[in-house]
């Protein structure tokens, strides 16, 4: 079969040829749909991230996947079902992470990530995965199933927000998403489209005419332009913020999320950035988080449990906001282009079988 | 009536003549046991925290009162009940927060601190407040009663951290106050004789022989000096903190604890800095937060609730640890005494009934 495969940091993705896999006990072989392409596979791509498999010179890339069982193997799943894999496994046998359903909790050298940390990835024709990793999406999603994982990881994210809040009275009203990437847009979304906040907002950094800019509006956000407001100056120029959502992972958005945030809001990080020495007035951060009862959340991956949830989101998200956000879903013969990046681009796909 | 009052930046306390209070509709007249000092009321005096009473130019100071109900003036509290009020009143007629019992989640501008912000205190022979403000303490309890403000400023922060990991598997087993005043010490207590956490830290920086590292060694936890080893190097020397308690309000310890915390962990933080610049690893700290799902919670004042679980916490104190921790509760004629600080002073008291 063929997979999609690179040597990081030493060039772009190539097509390679591997055997189909053999499912295991407990594993089922499923048929890749589409592998959808992120910023974490572009970090994988030029090394600043990840792990090769033990004893890969190559890893195969992709954990954004939606597939259709081929071969159940003797597990509860069906042949033909449609399904989205989790992302982390065990490095070796198990660990209490897993065991209760939390591998998104576990610590460094306690998981594998499929596409990213020591383990091959579901940009291949076939893949195997416990049965257990594998959640059912519903048939008319297929095609867009690849945007399960992606949402997943907002559904954790809002839920751990949305923890740190549940002892008080908390329905926010304003909510911004710093980042307009795919990840960025698909939360906005929701904030409009399945949360319904009142006002949302969406930091980005490009000129109109952009399509990311574009989504937001007809979405309903309002965008605002870094370069002319920074993340500080945004409850005078705008409102104070109930909720953020820092998706760039630019190193000085939490700190700056303490000025944005409203009394008793709460900033939901799930950007991952490279160290940065700055100042800040610490002192004035730390007042501000005590004394309006502030709170800051970081979250990395995603269970079971918010791959169900993401998707009853895809479901709940209209038709017309993903035709948006997907703009191109590439097959084997031209994947390079789903790893081109500029402006037009949101969000892209590899599709393996279009049977 | 005597009461203690201060011009705020201007000297110290001194003791002033007032008529006794009349209760209005819906509000009680409590006679004075104690009322507890503590930094807030040294912010207080010297003027860097807290605002005078519209037309007054003192303040009645103390926030941690109980007393006995002289008077019910029609309200549901007996003659002769032990009541420790809440802080917090509406600035006028009352708002949203007040009306659902959330007072402490007030943002500024939104509330009166009795003691502290706009509001006489407690610290006088009589006063008045509305009746559910007044919280039922045991009479068994009377003599400590004054510990309940300050055990439920830890109340609400411990539940607002636990809060924020409810949506996870979380039972702490390392946990460190950072801070050995009185506050750092009754939570420390806490985390012992309560919540029992297997391994207990507390930061300070005092030598031995101090009455509050005893208190801290006889807690069964582990003192750790911050001249000998600083926050982001606990885990090396100890271990990583699954808990983070912040109670000195050093404007660097938010930014410190993100380094201090296991995964997964949880950072309160009670403290009050000034405004100080720093650099930081901005990037590292971001990147720790995300990658090992830690939150810092910022929390300020406490509810009707959290008192109500302050008097369950202080009876379950052992007795011994609470004759530790009050080193002194000194009449009106030597109240002085209760403001002075040193090295031999964890928690004091003024004490205005005997009867």
């Amino acid at each position: 079969m063929k997979a999609i495969a690179v040597e990081p940091g030493a060039g772009d993705p190539v097509v390679v040829e591997k055997p189909v896999p053999e499912p295991a006990a407990g594993e089922a072989l499923v048929r890749t749909l589409r592998v959808g392409v992120d910023g974490t596979d572009h970090e994988v791509i030029r090394g600043a991230h990840g792990e090769l498999p033990a004893g890969s010179d190559r890893l195969v890339l992709g954990h954004e996947a939606v597939g259709v069982v081929e071969d159940p193997n003797g597990t509860d799943l069906e042949r033909g079902e449609v399904v989205a894999p989790t992302v982390r496994r065990p490095p070796n046998g198990t660990n209490e992470y897993f065991e209760r359903g939390e591998p998104d909790m576990a610590p460094e050298g306690a998981y594998l990530e499929r596409g990213i940390v020591g383990a091959h990835g579901f940009m291949a024709e076939y893949f195997t995965s416990p049965a257990e990793t594998l959640v059912p999406v519903p048939p008319e999603l297929a095609e867009l199933g690849f945007l399960v994982e992606p949402i997943s990881i907002t559904e954790k994210a809002l839920e751990h927000a949305q923890a740190a809040r549940s002892t008080v009275h908390w329905e926010p009203e304003s909510a911004i998403v710093l980042g307009n990437g795919s990840l960025g847009l698909v939360t906005l979304a929701m904030f409009e489209e399945v949360l319904d906040i009142e006002r949302t907002y969406c930091l980005g950094k490009r000129d109109r005419p952009d399509p990311s800019i574009d989504l937001i509006d007809d979405l309903g956000g309002t965008y605002i332009d870094s370069r002319e407001t920074s993340v500080p100056e945004i409850p005078d120029a705008h409102e104070p913020m109930d909720l953020v959502y820092e998706a760039t992972g630019y190193a000085k958005h939490p700190f700056d999320t303490v000025e944005a945030l409203a009394p008793n809001g709460v900033g939901a990080l799930v950007g991952v950035p490279d160290d940065w020495s700055f100042e800040i007035d610490g002192g004035r951060l730390h007042r501000e988080l005590v004394l309006h009862n502030k709170a800051l959340v970081g979250t990395v991956n995603s269970n079971r449990g918010h791959f169900e949830a993401a998707v009853d989101t895809l479901a709940s998200i209209p038709g017309w906001v993903t035709d948006d956000l997907v703009t191109g879903v590439y097959g084997l013969d031209e994947f390079e282009r789903a790893f081109e990046r500029n402006e037009s681009v949101i969000k892209t796909a590899v599709e393996f079988d279009t049977r």
